[in-house]
This record gives structure tokens, C-alpha cells and sequence, in this order.
């Protein structure tokens, strides 16, 4: 394995397939968006993608076992719509600038073997958050880009960077006639997000006309907000401490002058 | 996309036709002058460069659509005079040092089979600048870099670095059988600098006995001067607030001892 | 030598031999264990790997010679048992992440060439450590990793991640019809650790039925700890200093205010 | 030019050619020794070594000419003695870890195609060095090492890394059957050392038995000299100051408390 190469674990055939693309970035919004897909739609394995451009350890399982780091992809066949969904998921990015554009063009090459059209990526779009957060979408045809902003999305800020396989998967999909929208909820980004990855969620399910319950990953919100309480609440202590502190100091320096 | 590509857009002959590249770079210059030469003369696309050594990302345009980074090629007709051109301009630079030699030697070969037999590249001199931006020239050869000199170029002080694309086209065309000559106009370098990419368009115009208006760039100048002025304010008085608080401290210290 | 390339010293016909992976890591562990087998098993050399992606010195040997870094492969024929072992061991790791990916490849084709099918690498776990070093397993195989837990070491925590060659060899291992097996010594990590890989040897010695004396390795064990001793006091003393500064500075400091 | 390659300018046939390599590194020592080389021997020349492994510049040389950066073989004719000569100075080394063994065996092909037998590399060794700088000799074979320790060279220390292409080359040879040894001057290594660079002279032109005046270093000896006393003078003064301004802080907080 010295050259990106993705394993496939079943042969299927699907139809008119729409990639999701969540891998790990801000806020790891695409992760828990794909991984919660892949739960609740039991989706079964199609493949594995793995690159020399990702990092060079791997990581041990439960029970001793051990995982090289990789892409995972996942198929689910929808009985109720037009679309089956190939969701892609995973444990890094590529690790190098030339190895982002080979990872990139290694899934859209796989994605095309398959017959996918359209895709979609999810992401973080980096903002200070004030109740529900918004997704903001770009894509590369006005009629993807259309049925999200109708499902409640708003149209990206021009400029806006979209960063790694999220955005290059954009860039990258014209080269081989497929579209492709990508969906960043806002998000403060340092830490795991569910509630942003929600966000992604309800625009995209409603964008592709698939209905699952959400409400499984509010017990994921719930506990992602205590955390983030409790760190506010060091973070206040930590401030009122260095308040007194340097008032102390004042006072004293005052004393002395 | 794993390899630097040149999509042609146009299929067209060009008579003699000079390259002229303006990428990103210090202040900006190169990039402000291709892109106001091409808004002038009306230049039409003519080809887009691509690579995996540019940084990974796209950016989001307006309305929603996505770019992903690229080199523009545009080519001009040159009724009343000798050569067409051929302009290049375009989000980035290559990010890697193996990666600049190659988008290099992609934009030369490009050239090539153009026909182009002389090249321009525009950039910035670093140097703290009062009054008027002067350029200065380097060549591969002195008919051109003489060409440049005559229409108020100064020759570029000697061991003087000529970085990224606007200098390795100068190094790698001689292995091409062309000329070239690289025009930098003095700039601070922190801030887009139109003033100075103005002076490299001058020298450059009367260099390939181009005639366009550039009043239309005072525009662009004044708003960079009004941002300048503003910065150097606050920077002043951010600067009497430093000294008031050292003397403060020094009134203090004396004091003590 | 612009690839990673093994050149041969020896031909031998190795019975269903154990690939012993150990090279500098936390602690040394791997090397150091290594490099003792190779001297108490009186191993022969088998080959060396040199790679382009090693760090670009050479080193000077006793009496003024040198040597390009490298991979040192050796043989022991296992006349007691059933099978014979390559060790590995060396100077240096890949130093680029593609090129971790190409040397641990470029392992797996020639243990495979040798008819290994079975590998274990040795490394360190970073813990502070009391008592003797414990060691963590993790493996491609739940028979492999059941012989190392029976023998004393403990089940790796999920999560944890194996970095450079001890984990890649693992995660590569599957593509190449190989099980493998990590054995990681508990270590501060500062310092080459003799006593960590005497913890690891006495794991892998055990789990492939052979007999070697380790108190050989007690007269290195006995110099870095001494070695540690003299650094925890330079470190206690400089605390105690500190700490008598930080007093005199908080008396003084009382006295003004 | 997107892979390394010399040019070659001259088609020559060379008696057992010796190659002598100089490229900046430590204190300059190995560029400044074949500079000064190639001018008295009047050395013609060879060609020309470009690389997309060398920094993204290029230089302006006098009268605005531009240089791309690389290395450069002259070579000279030994009428008194056995061994013509190949010199290898330039600009740079390369710039990646890869990019250096590449250019490594890039010089070694040339030099084999060319009929050398033997390499010489000179550079720097890091030591305060006070009176002369003594010169260090690492070898592939034990016959050069001798050779340069009886003209005063002392053996390198075990240990010590030689980095870049100076150690390199030592390292590739023997995958070309060819010898080299290396002549490390000691030197401080913060400037350009012509003194260190004379040191290496002396023992390099003895063991090949070639004769050139070396006074004519002296003068660049001489003005470095005043250079490193002024720095010298600047650092006292620093110095100086500093102590005074301790002294006063001290008696004013001893004063206080």
C-alpha cells in the first residue's frame, strides 16, 4: 500500500447513488453527521480507503486489535426514493498538500465507478453561535444549491474557504461531470459539535427527501453542552481569579507610588 | 487532477504573443496589474492551470459557487502592434518547493506551444518606499532587460533573491529557448500595493509599446492610501500610549529607589 | 539509492520465521531489545535496508569510517524450535510520512519474500512508571495476542495509538497475509530505557519459547538508572533553589505592601 | 526541468579524475575552499547541476542577468600528476530530505560516468576553535583515511554525523564502487571561515599532492578577522551593559527590601 488505493468489501449495485462526505474538521461535524447516518439507516460496508498521505500510526480497538487509519465507505439502499446513498466517514485527512488533491481524486474516481451524480460534503463553518446553528451551503450547480437553500440552508459567504476533501471534492468534481454541494454548520470548532452536526443533518435529509429521527443525538447534545458549561465555568473562575490578582497588584503598585 | 494541468479554453493563434505573469506575491503587484490588464484590454479566457501543490482548498464565489484555485490564462489581440499577449493570473502559488519548479515548467511549456518567445513577470521589491514606486529589471537577456531600462527600469542591485513563479520563469526559460524579463516595483509589501503595481505597469506598457489608460487605478490607489493612513494613525497612537506608560513606570521606579 | 531498496548480504533458508521488529522509538525499547537478542543470539546479518526518506547524514564509525543510515536485518536459526527469527533493528525512522508508508511496505515485501508469517514489533508506552514496566499487547489476531497476554503482558487501551514502523507493520501486515503483534514497555520516555526492554523481551521471549539470559542487560539497567538518580537531584536541587527564591521574592513583596 | 539534471558544458577526457565537493554549508568552508580552487587552478567548465529540489529563487547577477540557483563541475588538467581534477561548488543544497539523496546520486552518476574514482567532501566541523582550525577525516576506506591523517588530518570522532551532501556522497559510494573521504575543518560556524577553509585546503592539496599559493586567502582571512573582532567588541559592550543595568536592579531591590 504505497499509493491511495480503496478496498471494496462488497459488490453491489446502486441506484443513481448520492456520496456523503463527512470526514474529520472542524468541529468533527462531518464525523458525527456520517456516523450517526450510517447508525440509523444501518447502512453495510462497501469499502475502505486507505493512503500513505494519512498520518503513519495506528490505533489500538477495544479488545487489542489494531486499525490502520482510513476512509470508510458505507452503501444504503433507499426503498422509498430515488437515491441510494454511498456515505463516506473516516479516521483523518490526508496529511499533505499533494496527498489532500490524491485522496480527493481517488474517492471521486471511486464515486464515479459507482455511477454517483451528486454529492454532498459536511463541514464546519467557523462562527460565534447564538441558538440553533445555521448551515451555510455552496456548490457547484445553482440547482443543488437551490434545493438547500430551500430546506432552510443560506447561501455561503463569497470568499469563504472551504478547507481539505470537504471543499476539494467541489473543486475537484467538475473534472469528471459530477456536481456537488458542500454543507458547513456553524460552529465554534473546538470542540466535537453534535448540535452543529444536527443542523447539517436536518438540511440534508430534507435536501435528499430522506426521513430519520434526530433526536438519538440529542443525548450527544446534552452532554457535548455540559462540557462545554463546565469549561465556561472553569474558564469564569479562572478569569475572576486573575481579576483579583490583578487588582492586588494594582493596589500595591498604587501603595508604592 | 494529480498532476499540474493547463484545461485550454480557447483554441487560438497568437502572432508572436509575450507572456505576461502576475500571480499572487508581495503587495500583491503582480496580481493587480494582470488583473487591471486584463479588465482594460478585454483579454479573453484562454485556459485554466490546476495543480495539487496549490493550497487545499476552494473558495466560495458569489451566489454560491465554488472555484477551486487555478491559474488564468488570457490572451489579448494586439491589432497595432507586433505580439498578442498572453496573461497569467490566479489565486495562489504552488506551496511546495518541488511544486513551484513544476507549475513553472507547466506554465513554460504552455507558453511554448503558444509560440511566446519573450516573458514578463511582475512583482515587488521590498523596500520601505518615499514618493514614486521605482522597478527595477533582471533578464536573461540584455536586449530586454535594455528594452525595460530605457522606459525608466533600474537594473536590479546585484544578489537581489527573485522568488516563486516570477523569478523560476526567469531561471527555467533559457531550457526553453526563451527570453524573459521580470519588472519589480518597489513596495512595503505588507498591504496590497496598487501604487506600486501601477509603476510596473508603466515600464511594462511603454516596454511592449502598449497604450492603456491607468488613471483607472488612482481609484484603487487612493482607497489603499486611505487604509495606510489609517493604520499608520493607529499605530501612532498606539505608540504615545506606549510612552506614556514607560514614562509612568520610569516615574514610578524612580521613585523607588 | 532514490528508492528504499534491502540489499541482500546472505542466502538462507529460514524455517517459518519470526519477523522481531525494534527500531529507535520511545525510550530506544525496540532497539535496545534488538540489539541485545542480535548480540545474545549471536544472529547473523541478513541484510540492510537504506531509504531515501532516512535523515540525510551519515554517521562516523570507530577508527574515522562511515555509515549511511540504516535498517539492519539479521538471522537466528531456532535449532530447539520451530521457528527461526529476522530481527530488525537500526538507526533511524522515516522522517516523512509517505515515507513511513514506504519503508514499513518495503519490511512487509521482504519478510514475505522470507516466508515470515508472523511479525512482532517492540516499542514503548508512554506512563510514568513505578515498579518494573508493565507491557501493553495489541495485534492483528486474537491467537497471537492471547499468547502475549498469557505470558504477562496486558491488553492495549482502546484508543491508544502505535506510532512509525511497531504500528504500521501492523496495520499493513493484513495486505500482505502477515499477523503481527505489538509489545509496548511502559516508559517515562526521556531516556533510552533498558529496563522497559527487558520488560518487553521477557514477554516476547516467553511467547516464542526461547531461552535467553537477560541479566546481561542488568549492567545497562544499572547505569541509566544511576543516570536517572543524578538527573532527579540536579532536578530537586534546582527546585529547591527555585522554591527559596520564590520565598525570599514573596517576603519582600509582603514587606512593601 | 522538473527532476535534477547536469548539463553538460564541456566534452572532456579526464585521467583518473578526483572529485572535490564544496557546497555551502557550515562556516561556508567547503563553497569558499573550491571557490578559491577553481580560480587558482584556473579550472574550466564541466556543467552545470539544476534541481527542483533547490530553493524556489533565483538570483540577479551583476548587470541584471539572472542566475537559476545550482551547482557547478569545473575541471581541471593535473599535467604533473596522475589525477585530473572534478570540482563541484554552487549555490545550494537541496531543500528536502528526499531531494538531498536524490542530488546525492545525481553527482555520483555524473562522477562514475566521468571515470572518478576517488571524492573528496569539505566542511565544517562545529567546535570553539582557538589557535588554528584543525582539520577532521572521516573515509570509505581506510587507505584515503590514512592518506589525509598523514598530512595532519585527525580522525573524526565516532559519532559525529556529517550532514547534507558532504556525508551523503560518503554514504552512496559504495553503491557505485567508489572511495570518498571527507575533510571537516573546525569552526565556530556562524560566518563565512576562510581560516577553516585554508586548514582543509592545506590537507586536501597535500594528500593529492597538488601545489597551489594559499596566501592569496589571506586577505579574505584577514578581513573576516576584523569582522568577527568587531562583533566580539559590539558583544562586550553588550555585555558590559547589561551587567551594569543587573547591578543597579540588585541594589535597588535590595535596597527595598
Amino acid at each position: 500500500m504505497r499509493e491511495t488505493v480503496i478496498k471494496e468489501q462488497a459488490e453491489v449495485k446502486l441506484r443513481s447513488p448520492v456520496l456523503i462526505e463527512g470526514l474529520p474538521g472542524l468541529g468533527l461535524i462531518g464525523k458525527i453527521a456520517t456516523r450517526f447516518l450510517v447508525r440509523q439507516l444501518g447502512a453495510k460496508k462497501l469499502g475502505q480507503l486507505y493512503s500513505p498521505h494519512f498520518p503513519y500510526y495506528v490505533i489500538v480497538n477495544r479488545k487489542g486489535s489494531v486499525r490502520l487509519l482510513c476512509g470508510n465507505f458505507y452503501f444504503w439502499r433507499n426503498d422509498s426514493g430515488q437515491n441510494d446513498l454511498i456515505i463516506l466517514t473516516g479516521d483523518s485527512q490526508a496529511q499533505t498538500i499533494e496527498g489532500q488533491y490524491d485522496v480527493a481524486n481517488a474517492i471521486l474516481d471511486f464515486a464515479k465507478k459507482h455511477g454517483v451524480k451528486a454529492i454532498v460534503t459536511i463541514g464546519g463553518y467557523r462562527k460565534e453561535v447564538e441558538g440553533s446553528p445555521k448551515v451555510v451551503a455552496a456548490a457547484t450547480s445553482t440547482e443543488l444549491l437551490n434545493r438547500a437553500l430551500k430546506e432552510g440552508a443560506m447561501v455561503s459567504p463569497a470568499g469563504n474557504p472551504i478547507v481539505g476533501t470537504a471543499g476539494l471534492l467541489l473543486g475537484l468534481a467538475k473534472f469528471k461531470d459530477m456536481d456537488a454541494l458542500s454543507l458547513l454548520a456553524e460552529t465554534g470548532g473546538y470542540l466535537p459539535d453534535p448540535k452543529a452536526a444536527k443542523s447539517a443533518l436536518e438540511v440534508l435529509l430534507q435536501t435528499l427527501k430522506i426521513k430519520i429521527d434526530l433526536s438519538e443525538l440529542d443525548k450527544e447534545i446534552e452532554k457535548s453542552v455540559k462540557i462545554i458549561e463546565r469549561m465556561r465555568e472553569i474558564e469564569e473562575r479562572r478569569e475572576r481569579y486573575a481579576q483579583r490578582a490583578r487588582r492586588t497588584e494594582e493596589e500595591r503598585t498604587t501603595y508604592i507610588s
